[in-house]
């Protein structure tokens, strides 16, 4: 069975990526095609052509409209063929499915579910993004070779950090700190607090603490896919207010999953922070810390892949630290059956023909 | 389902790749051994030895026979052991499967359905060939990454020509030129004439043409996968006779496919041309072109292959250039049916015990 | 169906393969993770973390104990776990299972099968191992791409060396004479002398022999699949008795095949002489044409298993040289039934949820 869910949006590709050429990507396993019209806005179909099944990214642009290229015939952002080389009548089949497509923090999201459901207001806020004091590296991306859930476990999962991150994020101090976790209807939250500690070394490098601080994590999984780590520092016994947070040394790194496969995921991400946020040198350092921890994640997730695709097997032995993935599991597996009973339900009140041809 | 034609003749190698030394090559989905005789002449058995399944074409020649490399049991060209070394008796099962083989126009052609029913005249006839005042090009192979019958779909479809091949024999000129199908029973034919035009640049170095021509392509296709391309020019106004394209400028382009497997296809393929015959530039540059256009071709229809065979869907919209390649498809499932009533027929007329060894 | 015996000793790994680190390796199709203890002792375990799957083998050591890379779950050599961080109570399903293993003849050997059955004294003899007088030359290694009742055939049939190994100790002369053929209850043994004869050229050079000589060879196949060789010469007309052929020139190649998967093998060998024992040079020789000998078999074998694969067949002829093979193949088919016959009663006779944690 899938374990994707449809009705949502995902990043698709960072905005440099798409241009005025075709560009093909597997998305939840179906095969797209990506590219900008004249006014730059993106357009995607579905990237095989209704006639002998030609990737349509093996084509080229005419105008605002892709052309296969194996026999030219053209099709427009709307998945409508507008052109068959040769034949004047066009048949209502020939059509390539289409996606709706919204452009926001630097990417472009792509609808893969009913396209009437299709809402702008579903995609995720990524805080802080676009203001001032707040330094930004985004447009990374790492492939990973594993199903997207196995990632989520992880991104909300403090307790793996001692042992995958040993040379890079993680320490074994705190291990005893016990996480809280919180649900709501579109998100799980593990959280703790470590107060009145040594700062570590990068944070007293860059906050200039004279004292104790208090350390927070909260790693936000907002379903189906997108993980928020929000960590930081502020002087020991202040308020653990928004206010005092951003004026302490503060981060959010912002981790878009977008299942290609069900055994390979992409990886997008991006990272705000508030200390030196002009210098390109913290950047460097950001850009190679997370890309660092982010393989080690990569390495364990595609061993545990392997031998979970091996065996049948997911899991063995629940432990305590499973509380967080295992919420995120359960809410995705509700997302899935109401998906699976609204396509059931779609059918058996669809009129006999009814086209499907929906617009971008 | 298969889509292979058995009881016809193939193209198995040029002549010059069978020699005295064992020659695998997969034929149909079957795998063949193939060598020379000390007479010379060719010899096919299935690449299998009965014993242990060791390929027959790791062992080695003795004489006209074939012996396995690994107990060095020895088959002659029927495909009968004639030695089981340390065994006086030869059990009646240890034989391997012979081929019928015949040699022509520098090719070996095997027979890969009933036996009984190799007829030699059922080879193709390749026009010209052998003829004084026409020059060739033969010995030519590429790998064809997609079943057959995508590649018969594309050798009676000029349509394609214009954006598969945009970058070598393709021009947009012809495009509104229709092409008529005339139909066989071994054979579909797509054609055209294009009257009263310019040369094409070729037709105006080589021809030396005062004036307009009238431009000729016929694209026979004889069952199940020969393909036979004629296309020349002569002035205007004159008979479209075979003795008056004869005397204009003329090429024959054979394609012989012979299927490997379900989604592979080994291409051979030769040229005739009655301009500067004895020239090896002519020659070089025909056989660069042609290998350039038939790589495009070969380029997308890996692509569209990999998409039926990802989908399993072969068509979604029939379109109106689909005439000739939907006639052919039609033949071949005729033949395929023809062929196995027969195979029912066989098995339950068949004796319990009868032989299947069969002379080449 | 599997071909494996699992209530049977095999060679894991040589001794200086398993040290302070974990070390994976596949037998009888099963991911082992291996290592070694702090007193030097060694240790085996699924290689699988019960909690979410991550090989063990990705860990690290800890004392004697495995710590999973992944949340840090430790495990003792008994399979138990003795840690899980932030975590106090370990349910009693979180264990791994271990593998009973012996030390012995310069290698480690497990036992795949119920461990209560596991009898050190089952474990095949090495004869003159350690014995003075024995050149040694151990701690070989290859891999085999096929199913090692494909190797068992060829270890008891000197038939094939005519033919595979015409570049290294194949000879014609032997040919015809006749091998016998005995069977235990543990081994098959195939066997011939070829008496009064040349010796043969390294015979000639190590061997000092002033006339002819009787020339011996044994193939012991010690079920399931440890090989011995048996071979040698003595001056023609002595007694053929043990303490004669040890006077004469005589070596002892010992396989160790270890089935990884249905289709791949880990081939263990070592050699030993009773001539040169000590000399570096000899020993390098034999090194040399041994390994050519056995790359030669594990060619053709890759080509028999694959041609095994793609048809389903197993054998269409059987010939008289197949007596010692197939004796093998059908002690070896009476050993698998017994053991499913021990597997179904073990499931009706069990508790209903005994725990099936044995100690190494």
């Amino acid at each position: 069975m899938s374990s994707f869910v449809k009705n949502a949006w995902y990043v698709a590709a960072w905005s440099g990526e798409i241009g005025r050429y075709p560009m093909a990507r597997t998305i939840l396993g179906e095969n797209l095609v990506f590219w900008r019209r004249q006014d730059g806005s993106p357009a995607a179909l579905i990237d095989r052509c209704p006639h002998k099944l030609a990737p349509l990214s093996a084509g080229s642009l005419v105008g605002d409209d892709l052309q296969c290229g194996y026999h030219g015939m053209t099709f427009n952002s709307h998945g409508q063929c507008v052109r068959i080389p040769g034949q004047i009548a066009i048949p209502p089949s020939a059509c390539a499915r289409p996606f709706p497509l919204l452009e926001r923090f630097g990417a472009v999201w792509v609808w893969m579910g009913e396209p009437a459901l299709a809402d702008a207001s579903q995609i995720v806020e990524v805080r802080r993004y676009g203001e001032p004091g707040w330094g930004l590296v985004d447009g990374q991306y790492l492939h990973f070779d594993c199903n997207y859930l196995n990632i989520t476990d992880n991104l909300v999962d403090p307790a793996h950090t001692t042992y995958v991150h040993r040379n890079t994020i993680g320490n074994a101090a705190a291990e005893d700190v016990s996480v809280k976790v919180e649900q709501g209807e579109n998100h799980v939250l593990a959280y703790r607090w470590v107060n009145d500690s040594e700062p570590v070394p990068l944070v007293k490098a860059m906050g200039n603490f004279a004292g104790q601080v208090d350390r927070w994590q909260y790693y936000y999984l907002h379903l189906p896919s997108v993980s928020c780590v929000d960590f930081g520092s502020i002087a020991a016994n202040r308020e653990h207010s928004e206010q005092e947070m951003d004026a302490g040394l503060r981060s959010f790194s912002y981790n878009f999953l977008t299942p290609e496969t069900e055994t390979t995921t992409h990886y997008f991400w991006l990272h705000l922070r508030n200390y030196q946020p002009d210098s390109t040198q913290a950047s460097a350092q950001v850009t190679q810390l997370m890309t660092d921890t982010f393989l080690e994640d990569a390495a364990i997730l595609a061993l545990v892949q392997r031998e979970q695709d091996r065996t049948g097997i997911r899991e063995f032995v629940r432990l305590g630290i499973d509380n967080a993935p295992a919420r995120i599991r359960r809410l995705i597996a509700r997302r899935q059956e109401a998906e699976q009973q609204m396509a059931q339900e779609a059918v058996s009140t669809a009129p006999p023909s009814s086209s499907q041809a929906l617009t971008a």
